[in-house]
């Protein structure tokens, strides 16, 4: 293991951490409020150790997997220690787990709190918080990726670890400009979200907040009530602006490149948003007929929470856990199927239900007719074996992951319907659950150990599984 | 599609199920039940059409997957059809839906109930409903194929798409001999557990019935209280033939043969006993201090409940959907696991979990040592890449019929809790699931096309999926 190399980039992870509390800092000085000295040592807690690490750059450039997982995870930890400081030294969060809760939900794009009052929070912390998830959803590595010079197999190890999806699509042959692009596209999309809710009459400050969240896939909000104080203009941008954050990057990709056929003829983006209009469908009908809603109340809000929870956001326009089962059961089997691979959103991802489903389909005519060969094809090309047997390890490891946790968070005794949401919103980071953890509750009661396992969960969600479930593994560790 | 083949094969499922219905039409004559003319009319319906289909032994001898999967689908319906006349035509089931899911119910070996007065049931059709557990938990095709003369491609075909587990183990390189012999285990210990009941001061007719369900890993009892107030010995007694009920027949068969190196060697039984007693740990001690069951009562009730739910009986000593939600979740993973390939139970089956934790496992050495090329191995031998595929498609298959089925049967507006465990207890052919379908409740609330849905879920449990999922497609019925 090259331990020296991963020092190296955890210490950059710190730096860029420490520049970014420099923005709630300064918010926190605007707005007059008395937490400067307290983000100043949070800032000189992480900058510190941050620059002795990054200082000298490793001889050793050895690389490989095992490095890139190790890297990936442990920087996610360490920067999640760091993002909680300025909640617990200020003490607006006083207990050190919560806090890490709260900031490990943030960066990952869960969106899962444990605070019963957001309001109550300062302005400048309540940006941090908005503001992780706008690190989380592209990915603090991949930031890294944009800035530093690396060996083009240091890359794309480091970005396989920490990018949403069973496989990275280069943009571009060089990765660092890949991650150029990929930022780029992602802060003029936050900033046209900021632009339009301003023009709607939202004050800049919540547009950035919600901005953040939803570019993110984030989730957390400003308001006790996440959205349903808000106007129907912001509800509509807001729906409009998750369903396009869920859409795999490559295909604003394509359109920037204007190579316009391969943009829509991506099967993955229309399998999208086949399933997403069939679920506000289902969902529309379901209020209309088992709630009496009239149909533009219905669909407004069928559209609002289908959106936000399969691109796993997490905002909520209503208080969903007192919908009909129905609906609430298309929204649990949304949480799964989660968004596409390549956006800022969590889940099993589009195109591994796509391959899913294509393998069964396979499974079935190979069964009638033993002696044909058939590959599945995505989007006209074949995939591989390889391939498909590692999105099937990947859902196996998920699975897994999945019925462990709920298992140890069962000890609190809290109703089945809330364990298993409460993992569902975390592994797919989502935010909120059903029952207990239903969107107008929060985590706040499950004990510290539920509280370490889903916070596992989130990490374990957001990085695809196996780096965190490596971390867990002693030969990893081995020189 | 040979169809003259599975005409004359379903034919001679229904012959040997008249012969079958004799046997309850003897006790009803037994006991002076005023049901005779009920059951003779139940017998022509069925064995006068299985004369005419099994009359004329086809010439065309073509027999390939398709015709397995199809012919033992279609038997399994087609004898559930018959099956529920005894009841529909007495009028002690008036209604032919729920007839009609009490005896799928019953073939495989799932024991939910729509009734909630067991014991208002005449003995004879109590004889019956439990017997058919014993006829469906080795299979009837297996029954056949130990008395027709068929060719051996034809009979592994069928054993194949009828035989609980991803693989089918000849015993013995005659497929004719290995049906007699699974056949004669099965007997056997049947038979020896009705001798122990009776011993034990149980009367013949409650220990028959018992011991067919417990054979089957059924579930259906004779009390409406299903275990609770029988004796500690009687409960021992099932307890611990259920667990044995469980292990892969093979495991016996090595027995019998004095391979005991071989027997005791078999991984998938070794795990299977090892979960077992993990789970049994778990839940006494979530019992003791949870529940402040003292240590005696606590272990006899995690026994019986954990051997009843893994081996997916689904018999219940105490109503375990008051247990807390630790012992509950414990509950809930026991009943994917499921008992041994090659038993009477259903589930995911241990061989299969067993692969699945051995290829997380490679999964993580080889992202690590990309190069490194192992396989997985069950027993010291390597599994060969398809038996991982298919094993693997099979669950996605699983996964998909699990979340389908739950979503149509939510339009039924039960809590999540309630229709998330009915599709586990069906699917996963257990019989009691929690909440509104826990062991005092029972399947009759549930809408007709919840029950049409249920029960196909009892019957894709039995044969594993893909025969069921065949039927569904189109392309499966074409010349």
């Amino acid at each position: 293991m090259n331990y020296s190399f991963i020092r190296w980039l955890v210490g950059w992870v710190l730096c860029i951490e420490a520049a970014f509390l420099l923005i709630p800092l300064g918010l926190c000085l605007g707005y007059g409020e008395p937490y400067a000295p307290d983000y100043l040592i949070a800032i000189a807690v992480t900058a510190i150790p941050g620059i002795a690490m990054a200082a000298k750059r490793p001889k050793n450039s050895s690389f490989f997997a095992r490095e890139g997982f190790v890297a990936t995870a442990l920087s996610w930890i360490i920067m999640s220690l760091a993002g909680a400081l300025p909640f617990f030294i200020s003490g607006c969060i006083p207990n050190f787990v919560n806090a890490l809760f709260e900031v490990i939900s943030g960066f990952t794009t869960t969106g899962a709190s444990i605070l019963s009052d957001v309001e109550a929070l300062p302005k400048s912390l309540l940006f941090w918080r908005s503001f992780t998830h706008w690190i989380g959803g592209m990915g603090v590595l991949v930031f890294l990726l944009a800035l530093l010079p690396m060996t083009g197999g240091q890359s794309i190890l480091i970005m396989r670890a920490e990018s949403p999806g069973p496989s990275v699509g280069k943009l571009v042959p060089r990765l660092q400009r890949t991650a150029v692009y990929l930022y780029g596209i992602y802060l003029v999309m936050t900033v046209a979200e900021v632009i339009v809710l301003v023009i709607g009459g939202l004050d800049l400050f919540s547009a950035l907040c919600i901005s953040f969240g939803t570019a993110g896939t984030g989730g957390f909000g400003v308001l006790n009530d996440s959205f349903a104080s808000y106007s129907a203009y912001v509800q509509i941008v807001v729906t409009v602006f998750m369903f396009l954050f869920g859409v795999n990057f490559n295909f604003y990709f394509y359109l920037t490149i204007k190579k316009l056929r391969a943009a829509f003829g991506m099967e993955e983006v229309r399998t999208y948003l086949f399933i997403f209009l069939a679920a506000v469908a289902l969902v529309t009908v379901n209020l209309m007929t088992q709630m009496g809603g009239t149909f533009g109340y219905s669909l407004l809000h069928a559209v609002f929470q289908c959106s936000s929870i399969m691109t796993t956001t997490g905002f909520s326009s209503v208080d969903f856990d007192l919908w009909p089962t129905f609906s609430k059961t298309v929204l649990i089997c949304l949480m799964f199927v989660g968004a596409c691979a390549g956006s800022t959103g969590g889940g099993i991802k589009v195109s591994r239900v796509l391959m899913y489903f294509k393998n069964i389909g396979r499974e079935l005519r190979r069964l009638i007719h033993p002696r044909t060969v058939t590959a599945v094809r995505i989007d006209g090309k074949a995939a591989d074996r390889d391939m498909v047997a590692s999105v099937n390890m990947w859902l196996l490891a998920y699975i897994s992951v999945f019925f462990g946790s709920m298992l140890i968070i069962s000890i609190d005794n809290f109703d089945f319907t809330t364990n298993f949401s409460a993992v569902a919103a975390t592994l797919n980071n989502i935010g909120p659950g059903l029952s207990l953890v239903g969107p107008s509750r929060n985590f706040g009661d499950y004990s510290v150990l539920s509280k370490l396992v889903l916070m596992f969960d989130m990490l374990a969600g957001r990085l695809e599984i196996f780096p965190m479930l490596l971390m867990l593994r002693p030969a990893t560790w081995k020189k």
